[in-house]
Formats: structure tokens, C-alpha cells, sequence
């Protein structure tokens, strides 16, 4: 298996003008291309409907130059959307391709697998039921990517539904009960149960310990290694596995990190030497980073470096928003690239006020 | 002359606790207090009364310790608050004494000059009436702190008047012109016409230039050192002018530094050198950073290091609350502290792009 | 009793010039204010500081003209501001006096009952303990007011303290378990406890049926005369209680309605009418109207009139802001006056969906 | 001539399934569908893509329905969307279709022409060339809506485009001047323009008064029939002229009011009349009504009904946002159904303070 990575920059969110010109030039074969995770312009909330605007327009770019329907290419291609683009983050999409490659490498490279759940039920968003569809898939996607031991995956991207007006009414309509009514507040949720899926399928975390109650509450219990959104978009959990399998032939290598805070920068160097980058970091090292994937959130007594922060209190700007911006802001300053997926929360991705960080690193 | 530099934490826009403890404990004798530079949580704008309400509870406190009324303290000490704490930002307010000093120190150490134009008409604002009412005090600041050399001027910090729905009724009333109709856009030509003020004041630009139209336009016109900021709750302009002095006894230095963009780290690191920081920057170097002033803005491109930022067309999110909260975070990660002034809007502070920023350090 | 009824409009927060004015001229007696209701400008949220400053600016103006301290100010007048003034919503203040009154009126005139509970520790908040204390209040309310039976009452304002970080954090560091984390989310809880101690002091609900558990979700529970708020600016609940009374001489009566939602125009007429006023509403006869009262929500399905709007979903505006937009424009359309008290969410203050409405109209 | 107008609900920008419904049961014809102004949920600024994800979604129905590409849905079919469903504004559409009738009826009848502009170039935007481009388009407009009494023209719907980063990058690049560098505030420009071009087009003012200046300052200026609206996500403007033609064999007829404020019910009564309706407002009239077109704005002192209203200086919510929900919330009072296209700004289509509003009405 070999992964190419390819990061193209977007002037709108239904700007697909730079994978359109990389298909043009032959860089990327379309037919190859199996997942793409992205930042939108959004405001990343139940509201944000850019994510769903660049799914379909890249939809319907690899469909015109595929000759298949736009929904052929929904069952193709992963989209994982991020809507924020606070401080300095940039909109782009990094795309992923797969092919089988050939030729030897010395050592674990990048790996992908990519799977879905069967679609989460509104009132099963948030519970054991998207846990261990999550797990489930987690274990498939394991099989897929030629990955034995959990300890080589280095970030799972899972993106899954929240709940929405429509889809409460939905659930209103059939008397079945929710684990909250607020779209917005359903995030917490939904990506609480998703990363607890993630650690249970990779044994992060044991059934035993894990229940409905436990979700969004026992934050004690966590992956390392998940990165979990939600979004009104879609009604299936996607699941993007990113690990080092010694089967891979791919010019990349992907490491990991845990940040303490949103502007813990040593943390973010951290990361980056896990991924393969040598000291010191010079230009020319800097410029081996393909993709950086960083969760931000707000510490959860609103301190950072023992100063008050006013994110929790703000009523105008989300806590998600004002995270991001400047964790973001901390990441360029280092890798000089504002093009980062930073995504909101992170509930049951890593201990409560910490924060997960992914780099994938040319070789 | 010897300058005190005490930064104190609020817990809201009206909490005084920790300065009342440092009189209580006579750490500061209130009679010294002569000016106070500080960040509130309010949203920045031309409805943000966070300042407002924190200068009124500081001069309650110092009125009750002083025996003096709140008018009285008013005309005694500076106040220049700016509002929005986006990102890691940490309200709190650093509170500068003025007392004769005594004996001896080797090298030029913290001075400072406190002067006010006369109230500046809303007809006024952003013109050349004002350009000059500004560059007047600040000539009379200079000789105040006792520094012969412009050169020797490190952060000229002015808090002017803004347009509000109130003052654009008054000019209507009047029958006079004003340079914009809207309260929040108003704040460009007040932050500009007072930075050129400093301009004028120091030398670093000639009066010939200067214009009307100039104003907000000429961004090639330019201070180095001023930091500007606009607000509705006063009616004149008030001007703190920092540098070192061979004859101040403070236990304090100031140094300048020119960001080059929001994510500057290596700027950041430079002025904390010009300060008199050594290198490495150890926790122990980073503990005698007394304060940190810096500017945000928006490029005026759009992009940060190549990329496209979406600062200026998000309608939700003022530009200056995206750069606030990346530059703040950007400062913090590399001195430790989120208590750091951070305010919005750069016009004719630095060249377009560029953002100033000033440190003070203990000796 | 005769109970004085004034509107004061307000320039900004912490405008308090036609009060001065109103004592000036003699039409107030200061000694005699007993309560000030109003809009302030600010967001209405955990992070609006209007209300705050408001408080402030009007204490220091009867501390200075009754010759007392601002804390005795606090403990003689209640102050119930609410944040928020969308749409056409204008900041003000009406301001209660209260005095023996003398001669003989026909028919009941507007009392007034004014208590407080003791402070409600952080815990406390949203729970029984809270409704228990609010109930035991309003019952000294009917008392102070002269009012027998219940269904005089028209209006009961409660204002108590919601959940800040500083109040989480302190009940964290005593070990005790809060009702939910998320400050702005505390609302929600606050009000509808309140709202139940007022149902529960005016016998509209039994103790029996009531529990930790039904609030803020037993929601066919309610009060239908309640109206609570919720800021971070006090501790404790100060109760309001308004109706009719025959032992009052005041000029006013008041009246009080239900609406069926946010555009319910013959809701407000009647209204208007219960208060006293008379077909058809002429220029004359809205002239007559002192004040209204409103509370403005979302209607939980999202629907208005059969179409799905927008509010519940947006991440940028939060509902409550959406919905004092829309009914306050509603009802100044009728009354010609945007000078109204609406403020924001329901809970257990009428049936879902619904929303109640108060006026005091000059007899 | 015979013109169509069917409502349609819109579940999120992207749902043309009611569309989809009428066509499958051949209600409508698509061929026969000309255009389509609706509402959608985004915040209306320059970072709305609710727009433009809604053309989209609509053009490919139609595409796939009709056997056409989206490009020849894009030539054959005018779309007009205003972002915004603030307060009580509900997402949705308006489609009107366009077919030669047959039969006679008595008295003028809804007449429709639809014409667009060469694309304008950013720097263009805002002034007489784009004036000049939109009165000529105004004059096809009529010619092919068979009115020669310009008096019976009711409604013009004109939207074009605005200054986005990066069309402003494109006219630096080729050394061209704006108007204005703000994106959002391009937009004051945008729609003044295209209002005198609809004054001019239609006789309601002289060429002889018109120049680059004038527009956006020259209020006095102004059609009583144009609503324009600026998006970026086009390049020129498109123009739908509304009016009642003798030569129309439509079921329906078009009228149109002035409101003298946001909260002018009475106005919005009268535009009713004016289309028809007949006294009283019963249910039965009210089903009559089949569509409402208006503008909301922020009055320029700020003032409603003689108060303070805090549209113009809120930073956090942009005052045509506060203005559309007020508007939108006392039309709705009225006419029972949220579902209504009220768009900001008013540059240049009223008096100052006034705003336009018309109405279709079946006959």
C-alpha cells in the first residue's frame, strides 16, 4: 500500500480549483483518491454549511472527471470537514490517495484504513450503541491498514452526525429519547462517544469500563490518539485510521504528540520530531511537514499558564472558536504553514485540559 | 524619577481585589499610582463598556484611599484600557507608580511622561486638529520623562476618543462634518489621526506630509513606537510615553520590537532581547518580563505566510478579534503568560502588515 | 401603599442623567425608590457586564444624593436588570417608588411586594434549595403587598445568580456537585428554579410534585405570573412581586397576559386590555401605558406559525438574542414604544412555546 | 404572459425538496421556471456561502430534471438569495415561473422581466458604470415585461456583486482603484449602485444628478421600487423587474408600500391593501398573500419611535441583522407566515429611515 498526501489550498469552501489542476497535471489520479480531510470557513457549528457545500463540490468534480454519480463518489471518498478557520488557519483540504505500490522501503510508513458505521440513529448519538459501532469499525479499519499493534496508529479522524432540529423532530416523531435536545450541546456528546470508540477499538479503554453515563462524563477514560467531529452533514460515523505498517511503501511517516495546552509549543516540537523531523528545526526540515491535525479545546478551569481565560464565559464567541484560534496561531508560528486542520473538542481524546496533535512527515 | 510596574489579575472588569491588596499590604502607596494599561473582556467594539465600568471601580478604590473624589483621580491617573481578551488572553491591568527615587543606578532605566490633549471635538476626530493636539503632548511627555533623544522612546501608548451614536447626533446638531458615520469604523481614522500624532511628536515623520486625506490612507506614514487605541468612554486623548532615561532610578528597562506578522515568534523573541532578556530564554530569563504591549491586525492581503486567512471578510467575527487571539497566543507560548496587552488595529503604527511590539523588563 | 411608576431612558450603561434629573426637579423623591427594572445593552450573557455597571452607576447616584454608602443603597433598592437589547429593544430603566399614600381610590391599584432570599451558594443553584428559598420570599412579597388572594398577583420578577467560572471553581474547591459546568448553560437551571419557587409561593404547583429532577425538565410545570432572570452580578434572589390590591392608592393597575408565541400581536392586545386599557387603542390610550414586561424564548420545535426558524441552530446567535429581537419588535409595533423590559428564556414561567406578559397601565 | 409563484420551505440551504415534490407532481414545470429569490440561513456578510450552496443544490436539480448542464440552468434561471433568517425568518423560496398564458382576465396581472448586466468588474463595483449597466437592463426588463408605464412597475429585485479579498487581490493586481477596500462594507456600495441604476432605468431620477460621488452619499436619491441585495458569489447583476401588465394573464397581482420604520405595521397593512387584499385582515385574505418582499434597515440616527436603538453600534451582531429580525417579526404578526424575503440595506430604494415593501397577491 502506498498513501500520496497532497494539501491544496481553498479560496471558497466550493473552491476545488487546486485538485483540479492537480488531476489536470496528472499529479493525482483521481480514481485513486480515497479520503480528504479538510477546514472550511465556517463557524463550525449546527449552522456551519460550508462543510457540506465543499463535500458536494468536490463531489462533483471527481464525478465529472470519473464518469460515476456524485453518490458513487460519497461511497468512495472519506470527507472529513472542519468548519473554523479562527486567527490565522488557513481553508484547505489535505487529499489522500492509495494505491498498491511496489518496490521496497526500509522501515514503517504511512497506512490508511478507512470504514464506516451503519448511519447513527439520532437518539443512539451520544451512547454505547455509536461507541461500539465506532469500536467496530476502528477494528476493520486496523485489518485494512495492515496495522497489528494499536501502538503504530498515530491519529483516527472519525467524523459523525450530531443532532440537528431536523433530526430531534425526527426522534420526537418516533418518541425515542435523546441525549440532549440542543444541537450545539449534542458535539460534546457525539464526539465523547465516537473517541470512546476509537479507544475501545483499540484497547485503549475496556468495555467493562464504559456506559452510557460514562459518556461525556467519565473523562478520565480516553484515547491518544483520536481526533472526533460532528456535523449536521451526515448520518454515518467515517473512520480514517492513519498509522506506520512496515506493508507500506509510502514516502511518508506520521508520529504523534499530546499537547498540555493550547499554547504549548514545546509540545508541538514534540510531535514533530515523533514524526521524523531532526533538530534543529531549519527550513528546509520544516518544509518535510505534509499535514499537521491538532485538537484544541479549552482547559476545563478556563487557566492557561495559570491566567484566567475568558473562553468558557463568552457569550458572543464559542470556547471552540477561541481554542482554535489559538492553538493554530501556536502551530504556524512554528511549522510556518497557517494551512493546519485544528479541530474543536476533546472530549475522551486525551486527558481533560490536554489537547492531540498528528504530523505527517515526508520521509 | 523611579517608575513602579505591578501587574494585577481581574477576575472581572470591575474586580480591584489585587490592587487593594498591594496597598493593604503597602507594596504600593496609592498616592503614586499615575497610570494604569489593562485588557478587559468586553468585545472590543463600540459597545464594549467593560472599560468604562473598570476604570470607574479602580477610581472608587483609589478615591476611598485616597480621600479624593473619582473626578480627582481622574485627573490624576491615566487609564487606557483596551477590550477584547480573544484566544488565550488574560484580563488584568499593569499599574504604573511614579515616585522621586533616589540614589543611583548604571545605565538609562524605565521612564515615563503622562500628558492629555484638551477634549477633541467628534468633528475632530481623525483630522489633523487632532494629529497636532496629540504631537503637542507628546513633546511635552518627552520633557516630563526626561528623554532628550526620540530614539530613546520605546512605547507611546494613546487612548483617544471613538465616534459613538452620540457624538455623531451631537456634530449632526452642530451642523459639523464628521470623517465617518459609523461608530465601529470610526475607530481606523481615531486610531490613525493620534498615531500620527506620535509621528509628529518624536520626529519620525514631517508635518508637510501630514493631511486631512493623509489620515488612514498614507499608511506609508507611520510611528514606530506608538500603540493607539479608540474608545467611547472619554473625550480627550491621553498619551503615556515609555522609554529609558539616564535619569531615571527604575528597576525596570523598556525595548521595541516590529512583528512581521501575527505569528512572528522570532519578532517576539527580538524585542524581548532589546529589552535586555539574555539568551537562552530560560524560565528564569522569562521571569523578569514586567509587561508585554503589543499591537494585531489583520495583513491587508489576507494571508499570513502565504495563505489565505479569512480575517477580513468574516462577518460574525471582527478581523481584530481573530488577530488578537492569534497574536496573543502566539506571545504567550514563547513568554509564559497570557496576562499580555494585545490591542487591535495598526494604521500608521508600523508599516502595513508589520505589528509594534514593547517590552518591559527588570533589570 | 402608592407605588410610583417611571421610565428612564438610557444613553449607555451607566447613563443615569434623567433620574438626576426626575430627583432634581423634585418628580422623584429619593428616599422613596424601592426597585428599578431595565434593559441594559450587553449581550445577556454569562459575560455581559452592563447590568453590573448599571447597578453601580445608579447606586452611586442615590448613595450621593441620600447621603449613604453604596451597600446600604444595595440593601434598600433591588435592581433587575436583563442584557440585551436586539432589534429595536431600547436601554432604560423603570424605576418603582414607594410611599403611604394617602386619600381613597375605587377599585385595586398596583402594590408591590419586594423581598430577597439569603445567598445561594453555587450548589445550590437550580435545585430545590433554591425554589424552597424563592417560595418562602414570595409569600413575605404577598404579605408586604397587602395582597390575599394570589390571583392578584400579575407579575413576580425574580432575578437570582447563575453559574460563573469564579463560582464553579469555588464549588470545586469545596468538593460540591453543580447542576452543569457550562456557565451560559447555568441559565437554564436558574431561571426554571425560580420560576417554580414562585409557582410553588403562589400555590400554582404542589411541593409534592416537585424535585431536583423536574427542574428545567418537567416543563408542564410552571408559574404563569413568573418572570426570572439569571446574571453573574448577584448572589442571591431578589423577588418582585407585582398585582392589584384594594388597600393601594397608586395611579397605576396592572395586567398580565399570555402569548402563544413571538409574533402573537392579539396576544399583547390582550394584554393591554386586561391592564385596562380600552378599544380602540388610540394614541390616547397607549399613551397610557407605564411599562411592560415580557419573556421572550424559542418555541421548542423551532416552528412559528408552521415554518422552522433558525434560532436553535445558530452558533453565532444564541436563541434568546433571536427571540427578544423578534417579540420586542412585535410589541413596540402595538404600543409605539421600544422602551420594554424583554427578556430571555421561559422555563417553568408559562407552558412551552408559550410566553407571559405584564403591563402597568396609568388608571 | 402568464407568471407562476410557488413558495417553497427550505429544510437547510441545501434542500430543494419541495421543489423536487412540485415538479414530480406537475405542478410545475421546470422548463417553465425563470427565477427564484429566497432566503437562506448564513449570517449575510461576505463570508455567506448559504448563497451560493443554495444555487447550487437548485441548479443541479434543475440540470438533472431538464437534461441541461448546471452552467445553462445558471443562463435560463435568475436566482436571488438574501443570507440572514434572523428572529423569525424562515429559509425558503420563491419560485416563479414563466409561460405564455392564454385566456383573458380582467385588469393588469403580474408581469415579469428578467435581465442581467455584463459581469462588473471589481472596480466597477459602486460606481456609474455600474449604474449605467443595471438602468439599461432595467429598460430591456420592462420592454419584455410588456409595461410601458414605468408607475406600474412594483418591485425590482437586483443582485450583484461585492468586493471579496479576492477580488479586491484582482484589481490590485491590475493597478485598479476602489470604491472601498472592505468587504463587508463594499456592500453599502454595491447596493447603491444598483438602486440608482433601477431609479435611473425607470425615470425616478435624472443621469444629469447622478456621479460617482453621489452614490451612497446622495441619499435624497432614491427609486421607491428597488431592492438590491450584493453577494460574492457572483460576478454581475441580474435583474428581476415586477410590475402588473394588461397584457398578463397571471393569477396573481403586485403592490408595493413604504414603511416609515421597522416597526411600521400599519405600512405593512397598507402595501397589502395596495396589492389587493381587501379589509378586514381575515384568514381568508391573509391565504391570498403569496409572497412578501422587503427591506429592513438601521434608521440613520439610530433612533425608533423616538428611543435609542443599539443596532448601529453593537460589534457583535451587524445592524442589519437586528434590523431584518425586527422587520421580519411585525410582518409576520401580520400576515401569519414567517416565511418572508426581508433583506438588508436600503441604500438609495427609500427615503433615509424608510423602507420599501411589496407584496403578490393571488387574485
Amino acid at each position: 500500500m502506498k498513501i500520496g498526501v497532497y494539501k491544496v489550498a481553498m479560496a471558497s469552501p466550493s473552491d476545488v480549483s487546486e485538485l483540479t489542476r492537480l488531476i489536470d497535471t496528472k499529479e493525482i489520479n483521481p480514481a485513486e483518491i480515497v479520503a480528504l480531510i479538510g477546514k472550511t470557513e465556517g463557524n463550525g457549528g449546527a449552522n456551519d454549511f460550508t462543510r457540506g457545500f465543499a463535500t458536494l463540490s468536490y463531489q462533483l468534480l471527481l464525478a465529472s472527471r470519473l464518469g460515476i454519480s456524485t453518490n458513487v463518489v460519497g461511497e468512495r471518498v472519506a470527507f472529513a470537514w472542519s468548519g473554523g478557520t479562527e486567527g490565522v488557519l488557513s481553508p484547505h483540504a489535505t487529499i489522500f490517495t492509495r494505491s498498491p505500490g511496489s518496490g521496497e522501503v526500509s522501515g514503517s510508513r504511512l497506512a490508511l484504513g478507512i470504514e464506516a458505521t451503519r448511519p447513527i440513529l439520532p437518539e443512539e448519538i451520544g451512547t454505547m450503541i455509536q461507541v461500539k459501532e465506532v469500536a467496530a469499525a476502528v477494528q476493520r479499519c486496523l485489518k485494512q491498514a495492515g496495522i497489528s499493534d494499536p501502538k503504530d496508529v498515530h491519529y483516527v479522524q472519525v467524523k459523525g452526525p450530531l443532532l440537528t432540529p431536523g433530526s430531534i423532530a425526527d426522534a420526537d416523531a418516533r418518541g425515542k429519547k435523546l441525549v440532549t435536545r440542543d444541537p450545539n450541546g449534542s458535539k460534546t456528546f457525539a464526539r465523547g462517544a465516537t473517541a470512546l470508540g476509537v479507544a475501545l477499538g483499540l484497547g485503549e479503554v475496556q468495555e467493562a469500563d464504559l456506559s452510557d453515563e460514562a459518556i461525556a462524563r467519565r473523562l478520565d477514560l480516553f484515547s491518544s490518539v483520536a481526533s472526533t467531529s460532528a456535523g449536521g452533514e451526515l448520518k454515518n460515523c467515517e473512520i480514517l485510521l492513519f498509522g506506520n505498517s512496515p506493508a507500506a511503501t509510502s514516502d511518508f511517516r506520521i508520529g504523534h504528540g499530546v499537547l498540555e495546552d493550547v499554547v504549548d509549543a514545546a509540545g508541538v516540537k514534540s510531535a514533530l520530531f515523533d514524526a521524523g523531523l531532526s533538530e534543529p528545526i531549519s527550513p528546509a526540515e520544516l518544509s518535510r511537514i505534509a499535514a499537521v491535525f491538532a485538537k484544541a479545546d479549552a482547559s476545563p478551569n478556563g487557566l492557561v499558564r495559570g491566567r484566567r481565560t475568558t473562553m468558557l464565559s463568552d457569550a458572543d464567541i464559542n470556547y471552540e472558536r477561541h481554542a482554535r484560534a489559538a492553538l493554530g496561531a501556536v502551530i504556524a508560528s512554528i511549522t510556518n504553514d497557517p494551512a493546519i486542520f485544528v479541530s474543536g473538542g476533546t472530549e475522551h481524546q486525551c486527558a481533560p485540559g490536554a489537547m492531540p496533535i498528528a504530523m505527517i512527515v515526508r520521509v
